[in-house]
Formats: structure tokens, C-alpha cells, sequence
């Protein structure tokens, strides 16, 4: 049996859209059993109404607090009653074994590392996103876990995307790099330049210094850089990408022939449109925590939802965790030791 | 008269369409001179056929050098003969007003930090990109001249960058932002949290954290930055714009109808091409330099050419530098004069 926490009141649709996607997964998942976290009276009417055949498979938790999409973690981290902080201890008592919301992001973040935390091994977790290229797709980490970080914390970024390439999105020996602007050894910042060389010490197939045009053309599978950049980079290619559908529309609605155009081509730039949207399928991961933790958009729905859920249980039977902690002693146990650090 | 210094042997279309596009510009501008810099047995024969009614208004400055597209700047800065450093040269002995290369970025920014350089009152040059938004023009600087840096440094990018908005782009009392990760005060790495309250305290219309999807949207029209971010969101929206580009080509390539929708929407998709490639109009202005130095894409055609000399002189005609200096005392002088070090 695999349980989850889901916080039933976090997102731009909750509860209703929240509570579907939980119904969905049960539906399809048989080993699945759900913590609908929040409102009783509001979430306790979708489940008597849609789900009354999965009786057991379901238990509601019942929290009075809501976080609200523009609360500062500091404040999140004060309201223990709150539908995402109950769901987060489900997790670290061990009553479930994984959380998902569709809250704020910072808010996910804040109860991800301080309520349910890293594993040992490791000083921080990360977020990471995969990218869609023309050939696949490329894992970039950190995107907003960790602003200010130190070499070690890239070479462990480093493992952890490498850990994810390979056993959740299928990717063998995966090609590593580090974000940098130039692609010779010795081009970047100080601490592109500080972190190279450990990154070539390690056993990880590092193939060196990626720029921001290797995001998104296939030649990297995992591109590490500090939550600073990465956040950067996330939030406008986002806004690009959206930018730019939006400027499609705009020059279509300039002509008659452009417009009978784009009817015809509606599927393919709607295809599109869903592979611009990073966060659709299943959400952004909070990779190294002690239990996964998925956060998807605020706007997530029922089907984004249940997709979260799926991938949270993909983490769960890939023992991600177990490999992860094998990766960072096989692959940089070394290195990590020799730039520990006790004060992180 | 302007005198320009234009690179000949810079680019992928070197010399043909850079010399064209030196005699599209000296046609439509009575008041331009030019000094073609380059092999003279390359450049000659295109002169005497094309622009044999133009004589006077030109001179071969003959170099045997030539600077590579992957020559590393510390090489360029030696290679003295090359047609970009004697170009260079040609400004900073002031026989030259502005300096033209599509060479490559790194060489340019090279001779334009080190041969010509900043003016005295800053001190260091800076590269802007005017991003094409729903709105307008967002200014994200810098964009890779200046890799590590202080938060002194990010307020001359600010005031450089209000200069380059006002006179070049006609935006009146532009809106500035600093990059960081959410917009409340206090959030970001400690460059952002250190430069934050020096920009309130400056003249400048300053209106807080921009988030990377802001250089998109249009609610800035500057943004500043570090170089190394700056870059890496410069190259990766480049790419990323392509890639979305070749993915809408492959969405349609699968069904007829939207084959057929594609042939009706190909003006459109032309025209957003365009506007995808950043340094399309006229390049990218090596900002603060003595003398305005524009960068063009390496496949810079005749017409980019003519674009890029057409911004020269709108940077010599609105007496760019002046303004500038004055801004950079009137608006920042005081938080400048306390943050100012020996140390650059």
C-alpha cells in the first residue's frame, strides 16, 4: 500500500479539481490509499458524491488553516493547522509516504525542507525541471531550492539529476554540465570555476560547461547551476514561451489566409502549447527530500493532479531515495568528502 | 561628418555583405564616411563595382590579420594586424566616431573593453538586449561583459541602461527592475539583497525585484543583471525561441490540413521569426565604451549591417555619452560616490 498526503486546499482549483484528481488515481492505481488533507465540510461532499465505491482507500484529515497563493514561508511555516503543513507531517511520521500540492511553490518548498527535510546525505534538497528538447528532454537543477550555494552543493545537484535521468525518466548515463556562459574549462563565474574541476573528479559522466542554449537542444541531459540562475531561467522561459504563442495569435489575427491557417494547425500548436507548459505533466519534484514531494502548478486540474500522483509513486517503487544515497557514495563519495563542509 | 569603423572581415558573410551593407548605409546617409578595415584585395573589387559613384566618402584601411569565430579574446588582444583591433585602434586615436564588427561577441567585447574602453566615469562597459515584449521593449543588461560583479556595478548597469531606454528606444522615465527570484524586497542572492537598497536610493525610476518572466511581459523596461545570469537568459531564450519555432514545424508536419494551415500562416511565422532573433535589428550595443560600439550576429547580412551603422549614429547623434555621463551624476551620483572603491 502506498500512501499519500494530499493537500486538498492548495491551488487555484481547490478543493474540487484537487479532490477529482485524488478520485482519478485511486481509480486507476489499486495499491494506491489517499490522506485528503483539508476541509471536512468541503471536501467531504465531492468524496460521498464521486467516490463512494473506493470506500477505505481514502481517509479525510481535517485542518481548519488554508495557506494562501502570495503567503511568505516564514508564515507558512507558523501555521501548523494548515491544510499543506498536516500533510507534510503525515509524511514525516511516516503515515504516508509522499506529498502532493498544488500551493504556492515557495510555500511546498518551505515545508519540503523544513518539515520533512533532506536525506542525510544530503545538506539540501533541490527542484528540478525537465526540459523538452528536440531530442528529449533536459534536466535542469536548481531551480529554486537554493539560492546562495557552494561547490559541493553543485556536485550534489550533480548526483541527484543524475539519479533522476536515470531512474525516472529513463535516460542511461546521462550526460552532465554545468550551466556557464562560454564552453571551454575556465569560462564562468567563480563558483562555475570553483565547481568544475570536482565535477571532473567525480565518476558522473561530466561532459563540462553547458550555456543556456544547450537547455533546450539536447546536447545535456542534466544541467546543474544554483537556484538563482535556474529560477531565472524557468520563470522566463515560461514567459517566453508564452510570449511567443501569444505573438503567433496576434500576427495570425492579422490576416484572413493566417487565420484559416491557424484553424487548421489549431492541434498542432495546441500540442505545443502543452509541451510549453514545463510543469504539466506531473509537476516539479523536490528531488532529495526524505519522501517525494511533488508541486504542481497553482492551476493544476484534476488530470495534473492525478499525474503527480503517478510520478510521486514512480519515485516510491524506483526506491529513488535508496539509489540516490548509493549514487552520491559510488559516483562522488570522494569528492564530497574531501569539500565536506560543517557549516553548509 | 560621422566617421564609422566597420570590421569588413568580421562575420560568416565577411567581407561581401558587410561591405554591402556599408554602401546601403553610406547611400542613405549623406552625412556618413567609413572606413572599410579588412584585406584590401577582398574589399577593393566590391568598392570599384558597387560603389564607384560613392568615392571620397570611404577609405580601405588595409589589415592582413583576421580574427577567427572561436579565437579566444586573450589571442585577439594580441593579433595587433587583425581588421577588429585596428578598427579599434581607429576609434580610440578618435580618427573613427563608432566601431561595426559581426565579429565574434567575445573578440568585439575584448577590443571595445580593452583598445577603446569606458568612459572615465564608469568602470566598465556593459551589453544590453532589447527583448521584444507584448508591449514593447524590455532592456535586460548585462548580458556578458561582466561576469562577477558588485552591487556598485548593477547600479551603473541600471543608469546605463535608463540612458540607453530614453535616448535609443524613446521610453520616457523607464521603469527599472533588478533580476532576483520573487518580487517582495528581501528576496534573491545577497548580490540582489545588497543592490536593492542602493537602487531606492538613487534617482531612478526603480520598482523592484523584476522575476525572470518579467524581461517578457512588459512591466519593466529595464532590467539589471549580472552578466553570467544575463547571458545564460540571453542564450537560452534564443534558443528556446527556436526551438519552439521548429517544434511548431514538426507539430505540422504531421497532418495535411495543418501542412496547408502552415502555408497560410507563413508570413506570420516569418514575422515572429524575426522578432525571435534578438540581435535581428541592428545588433547589440556595447554600452559605456568610449564610443559606440555595436555587436552583430555573426550572420549579419547587408541589411543588418546597414541597421547596426543606422544605431551607431543614432548613439553619436544623441550625443549618448554626454547624456550618460550626466545621468550617471544626477541620478546615482551620490550612491556611487558612497559605494565607490579603488578596487574595481
Amino acid at each position: 500500500m502506498f500512501r499519500l498526503a494530499l493537500d486538498a486546499m492548495g491551488g487555484d482549483y481547490a478543493p474540487l479539481q484537487i479532490v477529482r484528481g485524488g478520485i482519478l488515481a485511486l481509480k486507476e492505481f489499486p495499491e494506491l490509499f489517499i490522506y485528503f488533507v483539508g476541509r471536512k465540510e468541503e471536501i467531504e461532499p465531492i468524496l460521498e458524491k464521486e467516490a463512494n465505491s473506493l470506500k477505505g482507500r481514502f481517509e479525510i484529515v481535517d485542518t481548519p488553516e488554508k495557506i494562501e497563493m502570495d503567503e511568505p514561508p516564514s508564515r507558512v511555516l507558523k501555521k501548523k493547522n494548515s491544510s499543506l503543513f498536516v500533510s507534510a507531517k503525515l509524511v514525516r511520521e511516516g503515515k504516508a509516504q509522499a506529498l502532493v500540492s498544488a500551493g504556492n511553490t515557495g510555500a511546498v518548498l518551505a515545508v519540503g525542507k523544513f518539515v520533512i527535510g533532506a536525506i542525510e546525505e544530503l545538506e539540501r534538497p533541490s527542484i528540478g525541471v525537465a526540459f523538452p528538447t528536440p531530442k528529449g528532454k533536459t534536466v535542469l537543477l536548481d531551480v529554486g531550492a537554493n539560492v546562495d550555494v557552494k561547490p559541493r552543493h553543485l556536485v550534489q545537484f550533480a548526483v541527484i539529476g543524475h539519479t533522476y535521468a536515470e531512474e525516472i525518466l529513463g535516460i542511461k548515463n546521462p550526460r552532465i554540465g554545468i550551466l556557464s556562459i562560454g564552453e571551454e574549462e575556465g569560462k564562468g563565474n567563480e563558483l562555475v570555476k570553483e565547481t568544475y574541476p570536482l565535477l571532473k573528479e567525480t565518476k558522473l559522466n561530466f561532459v563540462g560547461n553547458a550555456e543556456g542554449r544547450d537547455i533546450f537542444n539536447g546536447n545535456f541531459d542534466v544541467v546543474v547551476c544554483d537556484g538563482f540562475v535556474g529560477n531565472v531561467v524557468l520563470k522566463a522561459s515560461e514567459s517566453l514561451s508564452f510570449a511567443i504563442l501569444r505573438m503567433i495569435k496576434e500576427e495570425v489575427g492579422k490576416s484572413f489566409l493566417a487565420k484559416l491557417g491557424a484553424l487548421f494547425m489549431k492541434p498542432a500548436l495546441l500540442s505545443l502549447k502543452k509541451k510549453a507548459d514545463f510543469a504539466e505533466y506531473g509537476g516539479i519534484p523536490l528531488l532529495g527530500a526524505k519522501a517525494p514531494v511533488m508541486i504542481t502548478h497553482g492551476r493544476a486540474n484534476a488530470k495534473a493532479i492525478r499525474n503527480a500522483i503517478k510520478v510521486a509513486m514512480e519515485f516510491y517503487n524506483h526506491h529513488f531515495n535508496d539509489v540516490l544515497r548509493e549514487n552520491l557514495q559510488k559516483l562522488a563519495g570522494e569528492v564530497l568528502k574531501k569539500n565536506s563542509s560543517l557549516s553548509p
